[in-house]
């Protein structure tokens, strides 16, 4: 099962610098081969788990040196294989560098190591009263670290912004060995080039984050969730550009298809009963703020602009358990697919108003090259998830047709004005479509960046850019 | 006057391709040689007018073969020099690339070309119900495009964030002449590195931004403004993260020190009676929204927040005269002072609670040194505006003497957790303070990237980025 093992000096060398924190061989498990993405599985060669920046300096600049593969890893709830060893070597794993370090009150940030699980480090600022927005559907096992390597999304992007917009600075190592930070702690920044957005997304190919300054909102006081069942999806998709036209800007606003419901009510306990035989899709849309009243004007308001879809009756979750519910049904979508089948998930984004356009594309190619989709997203960002299942899809359907389907479809994203990936990141398993997204020019850039950072190509080689084609 | 020529043959290459709209000789006036930073006159050797993309495109190809220097510029409002050919050359002067090209209502988008001037853009998508946002000082004169090179701030970016934040894509032609898109017209993108976040902000030393893609919001419909007189500078700088901290998040909350009033107050048309004698400083506090009973509620919690500092009475805006005239008040302070004396603007930005420390800083090496400095600016995001007169300082003094109190200043700045540019940029006048916010690892990344897009070094040479150090 395991990987390349490199020269025994190396083990050693890490050995010695971490002690029983170096794996190697046997010792290493199974969970540091795999993350959510499809069904792969690649062991490293070594685990290390550092415990503080500068042990991570000495291992990067040790692997440097001698010119040893490094993969960073958070949790590895990644969808696109970034955190994955694919060529063996280190797998500098961050679960140690677990702590939150401070949480500035009276600056609204907190510092923070990588390996924070999400959830726990929004509980710990909410007991503060402050609030750090980005949630995605993994929120309860992935690590922040995670979140600013993909640059991660979830449902309150529609009105909050994704990861990006909260990361003010991050102190990092690069290749070499050397610590440095991006920024400064301040909201407002024009010293220099934004080194820290271009850390931001780069999946662990330019540099390990060490620590993260975010910055933090005041809690909203109160919320309101509404799930509205449609009879046609694609007038669920359209219902989306509607409200916002008309000015309401929902802290979530959710799409889920038919079946992406009827694969999941099994996995969670006492499901809603919510589908009836005529729902073709369901719009999640919830509101936050600080003042009760607005938010019933508000839904009132949404309410009114739905009627002019051909809509069933509108559910309002009235207890917190019912809130709890709906959105554990929305999260547990991915999970539930897969447990029904093996599939590749896509994560096209467009702008909002072609997200019917887009559904209508999925399911053209879907039934041109034999495949069966479910659909469900961030409808509010234009963000549609595509899980593409294998079903009974032979080897040579599932690895040489599906790849041109695939390839139809971000094509036609890219001409709605989107592209390939909205928050999973391209990791492995997207890179050899970053061609539809990019021109040779733009694709050249960003290897020279890469390069600036990583001359000896060691630090998560062959991950978000595609190889230079042979002409 | 004029600068150093350039051979004939370019000029005459030049005037071929655009006719009239090439200038050269003493055809240039004295506009295309100053911005608003000191007193700078730095000629160019030719100005280029173009109005497309693809003949900036023509000119930068013709200029990197030929090894011309560009310096693209676009309303020279600029308050680091960044848009001055200081060292001859090609001026790039974007003033007819000035159409918006498509408002799309329908994604919240706008579509502009560079030399748009800022607040046109505003009230063209007002007109549609949409909000762009950041509104720097200068949004009379300034054009959006040089609000992207210098991620341009202003009073709202307090609640709704900078340029940067509403970036979601550029058309940029680079030093050689290839013309390419950052990024994709999406408010969620985890596809590839983001250039888009690297062009924003780079002073026009990576590429020339030609076409933008803005998200925008839906506009508020409310507004309420309020002046909050101080008898002590420091408790209005503190007062600012009392508001955060209790959960208020203004639209606008501007800081003016005594003297900055005193010397705009003669600039302004019917100058509102708002001073006396014992006021030391002022809080410009603006609530914006949908809901104007919400709005009147946070007043009131404004009020008895306050109410725990040396105040005089609030002064409510009661008319939108009002208020224009408390906010044509504020903008122009910068432009009022320096009628009275040249002056150096600093732009100190650091985490909101410290704000009380970074004024007593200033004043206290003001004294040190012996110079009048008049302070303001974006107080709620730690953004303070220094501007040192330079009154009857002697060259020595002013040459040799304020270079160190600045670098003193920017030492504590750094030291507080800010740096040396929240909204003006570095240029030509922060650069030798580089060294201050940067280490030589992250001054040589950013040398590296400039390489990377300008590898002969001719897009706006010797801006941003301090020469390598001599060892």
């Amino acid at each position: 099962m395991n990987s390349i093992p490199i020269a025994e000096q190396h083990v050693d060398f890490l050995k010695t610098l971490l002690g029983a924190r170096c794996l190697s061989g046997e010792a290493i498990t199974a969970n540091y081969a795999s993350d959510h993405t499809e069904d792969f599985v690649f062991y490293p060669s070594v685990v290390v788990k550092p415990e503080s920046t500068e042990e991570i300096s000495a291992i990067l600049k040790y692997c440097y040196t001698n010119d040893l593969i490094v993969t960073p890893s958070g949790a590895r709830t990644g969808l696109s294989g970034g955190a994955l060893a694919d060529k063996g070597g280190v797998l500098l794993s961050m679960e140690r560098m677990n702590r939150i370090l401070h949480i500035d009150e009276e600056n609204h940030q907190v510092t923070t190591e990588p390996g924070v699980i999400t959830e726990m480090l929004q509980q710990a600022v909410r007991e503060k009263g402050l609030f750090y927005p980005p949630d995605p559907a993994s929120k309860g096992s992935c690590f922040i670290g995670g979140n600013i390597a993909e640059n991660s999304g979830g449902p309150k992007a529609v009105k909050y912004g994704v990861t990006k917009d909260y990361v003010l600075n991050l102190e990092v190592v690069l290749p070499n060995g050397e610590i440095m930070w991006t920024g400064a702690n301040v909201i407002k920044n024009a010293t220099g080039y934004n080194l820290t957005q271009l850390i931001v997304g780069s999946e662990g190919t330019l540099a390990v984050v060490t620590k993260i300054v975010l910055r933090l909102l005041p809690h909203p006081t109160h919320d309101l969730l509404l799930l509205v069942p449609f009879r046609k999806a694609t007038e669920a998709c359209a219902a989306v550009s509607t409200l916002f036209m008309a000015g309401i800007i929902p802290s979530g606003l959710e799409f889920m298809e038919r079946d992406a419901i009827i694969y999941t009510l099994p996995h969670v306990d006492d499901p809603p009963e919510i589908l009836k035989d005529d729902h073709d899709a369901h719009l999640l849309i919830e509101l936050d703020g600080f003042n009760a009243d607005v938010l019933l004007q508000d839904a009132e308001k949404i309410m009114g602009l739905l009627e002019q879809y051909d809509i069933d009756e509108i559910l309002f979750a009235e207890t917190q358990a019912q809130k709890d519910s709906l959105w554990k049904l929305r999260r547990k979508v991915g999970e539930a697919v897969k447990s029904h089948s093996v599939y590749k998930e896509e994560d096209t984004v467009v702008p909002r108003y072609h997200l019917p356009q887009l559904l209508e594309s999925v399911k053209r190619i879907g039934k041109a090259y034999g495949f069966h989709s479910v659909c469900y997203g961030h409808a509010g960002d234009g963000n549609l998830h595509i899980n593409i299942l294998r079903g009974d899809l032979a080897d040579h359907a599932w690895n040489e047709e599906l790849p041109k389907a695939i390839r139809e479809l971000f094509t036609e994203v890219v001409k709605l004005g989107g592209t390939i990936s909205g928050e999973h990141g391209i990791g492995l398993v997207q890179r050899s479509y970053m061609d539809i997204a990019f021109s040779e020019v733009q694709l050249e850039l960003m290897r020279a960046i890469k390069r600036v950072f990583d001359p000896k190509n060691l630090l998560n080689p062959g991950k978000v850019l595609p190889d230079k084609p042979n002409v």
